[in-house]
Parts: C-alpha cells; structure tokens; sequence
C-alpha cells in the first residue's frame, strides 16, 4: 500500500485545515503505517515544574495518529477520534521536545487503531503511551 | 467527609497554580465526590466544521476530576493524571458551552479514579465520557 | 423507543446463542438503554484470598453492554466488542454474587458506547468501572 | 536488572498459586521487561462462529503482564491489575493458539505499566492490543 501524502503533503495540509494549531507539529519521519511527530514545546504546553502538560500529550497522540492515517488515505476523508486511551508514565524531561513514535495497527474501512509511544527527545523510557481509534466515515 | 475546597477556594488555587489555563473552566458546583465544570467555548478550542478539539475535551475532564479530588483533599497535594480513558460519541453543539459533570468513583490513599460525562449545554445528549486516574503522591 | 427483548427473551437467546457462559449470568432487570445483570460467584471465578478475578468481571461486563444493546435492537443483529476499558477499584466481597448496573450512553446505527458500575450485591462503594464500545454490523 | 525468574520457575509458580487456570497458559519465551505467552485454544474460549472470546483474550493479557512483573521482581509481591484498555481489531483464525507478545514499558516501585499484542498464530495482523496496569503492594 502506498503512501498517499509525504511529509510536506500533510504539513500543508495542516496549515490549511488545522490553522491554529498547525505550528505546534512538526513531521519528523512519515512512512507505511507508522509517522513521527515533534512537538517544540512552548509556554503554552507546560505545568507548574516544567512539566508538559496532559492535554499537550494527548494532542500530540491524536494529531500522529490522525496524520499517520491521513497519509495512508489522502486528504479526502474526514477522520474523527472515537476514544483513546492514554497512560501517563513519567515526568517529562525540561526544556526538550515531545516526539511521538505512532504506528497504526489497523486501518480499515470504517475505523483505524493506533499506539502512540510520546518520548522526551534524548530520553530513551517513554513519557506516556497512548491507543487512538478514529472512525473514517464513507466517502460521500 | 466534608469539603475542604468550596468552588470559590478552587478558582484562587486555580488562579494561582494554573494562570495560563485557569480562565478555561468555571467551576458550576461542588459537592462530595462531585463536580460540575463549565468550559466556554473560545475560538481556539475549535476545529472545522465549528466543533470542540478533542485536546480540548480531554482537558476539561482533567481538570474536573483533578479539582473533585482537591475539593475532597485539600489544596497542599500535588496530583498528577496517570490514566484516561476517553470516548467521543457525538458531534458538540456549535456556539454553547462544555459542560463536565464528574463524580469520583474511588478516592484512595495513593488512587483516586474518576468518571465524566460532558455535554453540550442544553442538550440531553453526551457528547463524550471519560474516566481517569490519578496517583496522590505522599505528603513529606 | 421500545424494548425490543425482554429479560425472558434475552434470556432464552443467551441460552441457545451462548451455551457455555449462559449460566454464568441472570438478568435482573432491563430497562431503555440499561440493565442490570448478575453474576452469581462460583469455584472458577475465583483467585487466591476468594477475590473474584478481572476476566471474570470484564465478562460480566461485557455481557452486560452485549445484553443491553439486544434489548434495543432485537436478536437479529450481530454486535462484536470493539473496545473496553476497566478499572479495578477495590477487592470484591468474598462469598456474594456481583452486580453489573449498565447503562448505553450511545447507540447508533453503526457503534454503541456502554458503561457499567460493578458492585459486590450488598456493599456500596463500586468494584469496578468499565467502558465498553461495540461494532454494529450492518443488515444484511 | 537480571531476571529473577525464568519461564520455568514462573510455570511452577502458576501451578501453586492459581492452579485453576495454569493449564490456559504457555510461557513461551521470558526476557528483561518482555514475555511471550500462549493459549492454546480450547473449546471453553470459544464463541458462535469459533471465534475467541474477549475474556478469554483479556485473561490471557493480563496475566502475560502479570508474569512479566514477575519475571522481574521475584514471586513474592502481590500485584494486582489496576486497569486495562484493550482494543479487538480483527477476528481470531479459527483452530489455531493465541500468542501474546507482552513488554513493561514501566517497573515502577508502585506501579507497573505493560503493553500486548495479540496475534493468531501465523497471522501477522494483529487481532488485538492491550494496556494493563498493575498496582505493586509495599513489602510487609
């Protein structure tokens, strides 16, 4: 199965779709079924100690999923989260980028599973790990 | 068990510790084990199409389940999320507030687990349920 | 919207549909979008301290979600579970039966959201907390 | 961290203390923070179509996490399962075992967090995902 977006596909994309919230990803690494996703992490994403805040993660999770799916797919179907799950696991590192590790586990033709790994960069035991589904309705 | 945080002493502790996000929530009521908290919806809570981010629901259940226990427990606790469990069933309403109510199923001496339903006001609907958990570190 | 199976008839769908589990439950009660189901506690449930074990109330709970969505929808349909997530709180009470309070918070045409409080018969503080989300297949 | 048990002491260990249902399980392969885990499928898993069940798939995650603690930490804590989220993603071929690939993505000294997949033998595709913690009682 080929891709159907590269990494400069879906940034656009997100620029033109996602305005205000586009600037806070960037593509790391896009291939089958897998991406890599950064986030800089800015002001607006911490918690009192410097820590990343919970939202912060989650978004992180959901965007790679979603991008991951959208570059299997292409840009025309519009992909909604059903549910996640997310665990927590340790503090994040000060003053580093968040990178999630995403792989999708199913994609089928109504619904898409995926695990996200989120890590401080530089620090190899992961911060939090996530499972996303997303419900790809049909095309009209 | 009586509160040791009405909503008025929530929203200062709020102010305090979380000023970049303590103007997001409005706490409606606190009881025992329970709270209702309210999100206006601002223009960069949204996505296409009019409708609440996911990021942004996560966080309103976060931070209801986050002020039950500090209601319960009182403000010198750091809590931290160690778990969500997040489901997106209906499309938010355009144009109206979020509205979280959150009762705490378990409030343990190191667990407390804590369940959400948010809603769209005035529709009778959920639009996503949530339940999560957080580890009460000790006191020094 | 009507009940379209009553206890009796879950009943007897369970018993010729599911064979070897059909005794393992008894419906208490069914109602619009809720039941509430019970698991009486034998030998095979058990773990080491008489603690009944996490696949036997993650069964009862998905039975219990299955269950409640026949009711709404009648026996000709063929849900499958898609997701669950659980949360075990404290040790069951020794010696007496569990109790699943479930209820459907969604149930539309292609996914239903359940959630369920298991209680030990008896006591009040909850065992357990799970979610549950189920795949409706299409008529054929 | 060296292993404190092999897949060997963990069998004998199974057979004393959950004598119930050590014969469900095979302990394939144990490493540092990883197991792999069998069931061979018996007619009690089943369900209408020869289709494993969903309990009998959580068992089997669950109690791959469990050994995996195990593994690591010697037999003499009691843990116990606080959560799991899991996600069925595709029908399990019929007639053949059920393999669970199982890693600890945290050994913390209160809370361990593990991941699995689960896999028909021979099948690539995963048939399901799995996100268990447990809880780490304090030594008496």
């Amino acid at each position: 199965m080929a891709l159907q977006m590269d990494a400069a596909a879906l940034a656009r994309f997100m620029e033109v779709e996602f305005p205000q919230t586009a600037g806070d990803f960037v593509i790391d690494e896009v291939g089958e079924m897998r991406i890599r996703v950064r986030m800089p992490v800015a002001h607006r994403h911490l918690r009192p100690g410097g820590t990343v805040s919970g939202p912060s993660m989650f978004a992180l999770a959901d965007v790679s999923v979603y991008l991951a799916i959208l570059a299997m797919i292409g840009p025309k179907a519009l992909a909604v989260t059903t549910s996640c799950a997310i665990d927590f696991m340790r503090k994040p590192a000060a003053g580093v980028d968040m990178v999630c590790e995403c792989r999708l586990l199913k994609l089928g033709r109504v619904l898409a599973v995926g695990e996200c790994l989120l890590f401080s960069e530089g620090v190899e035991a992961p911060v939090a790990r996530a499972s996303l589904t997303y419900s790809i309705p049909p095309e009209r």
